[in-house]
């Protein structure tokens, strides 16, 4: 085949004009990978006088997204706009049901309408890629969804959100705490413009969700992953994790259990000599245990313009080769309806609450984990600061919310300072 | 397409009884995935009576595994038997002038014949496929290939012989000595049948070969590969990179530079603290850096029955779902011959001698290194052994063949105990 691949690039953010780019400049090597020409024949964004930094007087300009996305002249609908309603939304449904293909790096839209869109694709001979949309720079969805295709997945897990990451460990490195070091990130330019989208763990909930759906074979369900930020992780929490041999990591976990599909993303310890715990900066990490491939961890940039660029082209130069597979590896109707499943596996927790300075505080509290059968590994009490004391307790093993049954059951007494912070032992 | 995908399988060791088990317990999966039935319709070993604790009654038999590759019946002559000469390269070659698509776990033979077998495949619409021959379990081939096809690759490295890296971790772990690991290894079965394969690195350098292919888009070259094993590290450089902040791995590395490509398998020292320093045990990985991308680490085991079946079932279900792309990701007529450069990049070098003891030994030594233009960073000279004393020396960024001149140098003042041990500090 040696017809051109005709893209058309919505949005000229950071990542669009990293495409822009990479077509422009290597035009020899990707023809020569792909078979064919791959060109730009149409782009839109918000503006059009804005200064980008490269000549866009070779592509026909649309203001509008949808009407990009219909042109005769494209055969891919390149979006890069993001944002899960509106229009990034409106032109991927034009764009498939013209018959075009679409590359996106937009979790939020495949995480909460991935399921219909797929749908949508195949009903029109289209395929949807995404390998942008997780975990950067790294080739997550193609190993999962091809390369680790005969394995049946054990468990998936992540750290995806580059900047959680980046705090977390300039927290460690630099024993500040999380408020000075989110002001620092957000002057860094490191924060979507709703930053609870990365500290609230919804951006890399996005992620999770889209690769559990390809791991289980189940419909894309966003609405099940347990959400917990890092808001509220302390510099002494990560003291005290370190003490410990952990490390806090904000970590997807996706696993397919009796009871239904688990899917959490939140604040996590990790034992500080593995690969998760080793990570540092917005470098990003996905794990993926299968039946026999064992387990198999990437590691990359998760953002950046040459990184996230890589990716759309890497789906590029797929489409541009005739490599076309279904949204989630398998067709849309052919993926299940899962059970949520509320975090039900069992795990050693790290425990971290403030006693207020009472006599038989300590006992009570003891007394509480007992009554709701949570068996206690260690507790270590700290010097009373001012009117409190803080307590640190490594449980075993145990569910979830038997530790938030006794934990309830210790607010009622009276004793607490605070609310305590709870992390999952996470064995990776 | 719903017709069965037929495999014809030729090699029943531990990977290939690992394929069967596959296909036979995951039938479902596999025609989820791949929308048809992948069935094994002929099997091919050197002994039929052999217990294999599966059942083959269901599969047609051949003695022989050219007449397997050429039926009727089978679409892909899955080549499990290793060898670079005599029957593997036979039915090989067979199985492709038969129209048939290959997947192999063979690096040997791609490594040495693989430009041929690749123009072969393609004059007859045929796929070679070799996931398994790379880094076990770790989907390299793919993600090199087709996730990063956007790049221009920089640079490949990997640890790509775990039985290697077992032998030079164990020895660090224990504080044992080559040859007591060497014996352990031998007997809990590491080694390859000529175990040279392994520790001389030629394993792995075949491995390496491929993968510059596929980076570069050269004709696969495991000529030009500088080969050097592992058998004269001593347990005393282990102890010696280790106090300077730095593991020993038996490294691969493969760039295009201006002179050509340089492709070299050798024991190195990588800082400790990297995630090739952090690798463990029998465990593999792969670094990809590319213009875009920056850097991509992959990890994941190097062998086994289960991760290598894993490898080769990616390909299988690649073949099943019709993604087809040529051997090294272009076309072989397209592959250039790359001009093998002898390591010419600068790197700062350790170097252990033994000096004799004689007056001005040490001032030779100096002289010799600055004579060369060698500059030193560093130097340490330990107590005096017996006859001999142990001088540790880091040099500045040097190349290889300056040194290489001022070791001769030295040699021929009759002041060295023996043969230096010279290793690359490798920045990663």
């Amino acid at each position: 085949m040696t017809t051109p691949l005709r893209l058309g690039i919505a949005g000229l953010g950071t990542v669009g004009i990293g495409v822009v780019k990479i077509v422009r400049k290597k035009a020899d090597l990707l023809q020569a990978r792909t078979g064919r020409p791959v060109v730009i024949t149409a782009v839109s964004a918000r503006s059009r006088d804005k200064d980008r930094g490269v000549s866009l007087s070779d592509y026909a300009w649309e203001n509008d997204p949808v009407a990009l996305a219909t042109r005769d002249d494209v055969d891919v609908f390149v979006e890069l706009m993001g944002g899960h309603e509106g229009t990034a939304k409106a032109a991927t449904e034009a764009a498939l049901a013209a018959g075009k293909d679409v590359v996106t790096a937009n979790k939020a839209l495949l995480a909460i309408h991935g399921q219909a869109l797929a749908e949508q694709a195949e009903a029109n001979n289209c395929v949807i890629r995404y390998e942008a949309a997780v975990a950067g720079g790294i080739p997550v969805i193609k190993s999962l969804t091809e390369g680790l295709a005969g394995n049946q997945i054990k468990r998936v897990m992540g750290v995806m959100n580059g900047t959680c990451n980046y705090i977390l460990t300039r927290m460690q490195d630099a024993g500040l705490p999380y408020d000075k070091v989110f002001a620092e990130a957000d002057a860094l330019g490191y924060l979507e413009a709703d930053p609870n989208l990365d500290v609230g763990g919804i951006d890399a909930g996005h992620k999770l969700a889209l690769l559990s759906a390809i791991a289980f074979g189940t419909k894309v369900d966003f609405d099940g992953v347990e959400l917990e930020g890092i808001e509220r992780i302390s510099i002494e929490d990560i003291k005290l994790a370190e003490d410990l041999g952990f490390r806090i990591k904000l970590l997807g976990v996706a696993q397919l259990t009796g009871r239904g599909l688990e899917q959490r993303m939140s604040p996590c310890l990790v034992p500080a000599d593995s690969p998760l715990g080793q990570l540092k900066g917005g470098t990003n990490m996905v794990v993926i245990e299968g039946d026999d491939v064992e387990q198999i961890v990437l590691r990359g940039p998760g953002a950046g313009e040459g990184p996230t660029a890589s990716a759309v082209m890497g789906d590029i130069c797929d489409i541009a080769r005739g490599l076309r597979l279904p949204t989630f590896g398998i067709p849309a109707k052919v993926l299940v309806s899962a059970q949520a499943a509320t975090s039900n596996s069992t795990a050693p927790y790290y425990v971290r609450v403030g006693l207020l300075d009472r006599p038989g505080a300590l006992a009570k509290l003891a007394l509480a984990l007992g009554d709701a059968g949570v068996s206690v590994d260690r507790m270590r009490q700290g010097h009373h600061d001012g009117s409190e004391a803080p307590v640190l307790i490594v449980t075993h093993k145990t569910q979830r919310r038997d530790l938030d049954a006794a934990l309830t059951a210790l607010e009622a007494t009276g004793v607490l300072a605070g609310e305590p912070v709870v992390l999952r032992i996470e064995s990776v």
